[in-house]
């Protein structure tokens, strides 16, 4: 199996409260660069940043490396627009951050980011793929797309209560600066990603398209950021088969309404609970109380394990080394920045 | 294990009778990028070029390719200076192709590259790594950088009847273009790599360096240009244990003179044949007439290969299968460009 990992940036993510991935501006702006290192390396190596939040909340890539570490399932990364270098392999498919949805032309390259991810997809030779993101804010434009396309506006967060209100304030403001209906993009995916989206969706949902023409299965590795992929591609026509596998925190937050969107969407939803409960760990902690939750195929991984017969007290205590690792290398003041 | 493919371009290898890697000037300039899809995906995804010679020799990335489906070691490509786009992941160390080294200045950017290359091995967290190369024309800028440090002026060839004799005239014109004398560059392998060298040389190079400093053990997996690299790593004060993995077309090609460059250079040598005069098909059968030899890191996944209990005649099986099914691709018009 292979997971391809889409990373970037939107500017969106820096609007006070929206996104707690990183600790602070900067480090969002580092998080997908040092989530691709994570899973490439098992620790970041060109980033200066450690995703590890002060309460000890670990980016879920140390969820999915883990099982790597287990599984061997092959990565490729894509590079849609990351703020900041990466030290991982990348397929270089995008030119730049998003900006801020609330802006008039967010992503303006958002057809030309769609057709060469269909393109890259459509000549991968894989019977099977899972995708899956890393994008601080995603959850935002996320809700922005599924407004925009007249879908039913609902969506995760990496915070434990999530901020709906003020994500649908953003929404609102950026639908406004584009002059959009809430559905006023209904079949026009393209739009709604060039307007209130974000490059890595922008990629994703061409993925999906250009996979599913040529006959390969497509496993959304995610939350309701996938589901909003789904949806982009659902409006490009796909009807195939679609299956979206996400994390127990996602399916359990009834803000995020996943199994609705789900059932939208004709998609097969599988939620995995890693039992992080049964682990007494500041990581595990955290991630029962609702912190971080899901992203960078957290969801899909949990999955391959368990269909690879790798139990979940195995997968944790592997999450619960990584973490202690990223705390030393981050405690011996490497990587240098 | 992990293997570090740098790949990148030198306008050396245009010069009529350098290489033998491509069918044309325009082939020569996608090969590399071909090399690192095949690497990762087993055939080309967006490379229009499958690298399968008219003679049916088919590029050593296919050796190396199959024994990564048997043995599963992580690839990392770094890009130093590709001349055409890939659609496998890459880490990007490189600003642009390497010109033709009878220029002034070939590699301006030698230093950045070798720099880069350098910090960037050196926060690899392996204990091991090998490092390997693709680069049309490579032999000759090895030459090259060999006589400007004043070491064992011999390289190996991937045409059967090697062209020495033509390399050694454009060195001398290389040589005579940037005012250096043969062993001018001695202590100084930066100097060397930016008037005589490649790009991919230079990243080789710092790389060797940058993990040898880390105390990482370093495996050269490749031929006479590996031994290139591992000079100008010794002239860089690299005084540690080195080994060079090749293969046995390298190691049997007396014109190569590899035993004496590993001598000169202190290098663990380790040959590795896979039998492919076992074999009766065009694309073992070319390696047998003395085509191709070496490159994409075969010797050295040969040596994997052999110390993972994966026979030689699986290898050389996987081999054939893959070249058939290139061949199939190419028929098909596939990849488009």
């Amino acid at each position: 199996m292979r997971l391809v990992v889409v990373a970037g940036s939107t500017q969106t993510a820096a609007i006070d409260g929206i996104s707690a991935a990183g600790a602070d501006a900067d480090a969002l702006r580092h998080t997908p660069s040092a989530d691709l290192e994570i899973l490439e390396y098992g620790e970041p190596v060109r980033s200066p940043v450690v995703p590890v939040s002060p309460t000890g909340c670990p980016t879920p890539a140390v969820a999915t490396r883990a099982v790597r570490e287990h599984v061997g399932f092959d990565v490729t990364a894509v590079d849609a627009g990351l703020a900041r270098p990466t030290g991982a392999p990348t397929v270089d498919l995008g030119d730049e951050p998003g900006a801020d949805i609330r802006d008039v032309d967010p992503v303006p390259n958002a057809e030309r980011l769609f057709e060469r991810a269909r393109s890259f997809a459509a000549g991968l030779p894989d019977d099977e793929l899972a995708v899956a993101e890393t994008i601080p804010g995603g959850t935002t434009t996320a809700l922005g797309v599924l407004t925009a396309l007249g879908e039913r506006p609902a969506v995760s967060s990496s915070l434990p209560e999530n901020p709906l209100d003020r994500k649908r304030r953003v929404v609102e403001a950026a639908l406004v600066a584009s002059d959009l209906e809430p559905g006023g993009a209904a079949g026009d995916p393209v739009e709604a990603l060039r307007r209130v989206g974000d490059p890595v969706l922008a990629v994703v949902a061409g993925f999906v398209v250009g996979a599913t023409e040529t006959d390969t299965r497509v496993r959304l590795a995610g939350g309701t950021q996938l589901a909003a992929a789904a949806a982009l591609a659902r409006h490009a026509g796909v009807d195939t088969a679609l299956s979206l596998e996400t994390t127990s925190f996602v399916a359990d937050d009834d803000s995020a309404a996943v199994h609705g969107l789900a059932d939208d969407l004709d998609l097969t939803l599988r939620a995995t609970d890693p039992g992080f409960e049964q682990r007494d760990h500041p990581a595990t902690n955290a991630y029962v109380a609702g912190e971080a939750k899901e992203g960078v195929g957290m969801g899909g991984a949990l999955a391959m394990a368990a269909r690879d017969g790798v139990s979940m007290a195995t997968v944790r205590e592997t999450v619960v080394d990584l973490v202690e690792d990223l705390l030393a290398t981050r405690a011996a003041g490497e990587p240098q920045p």
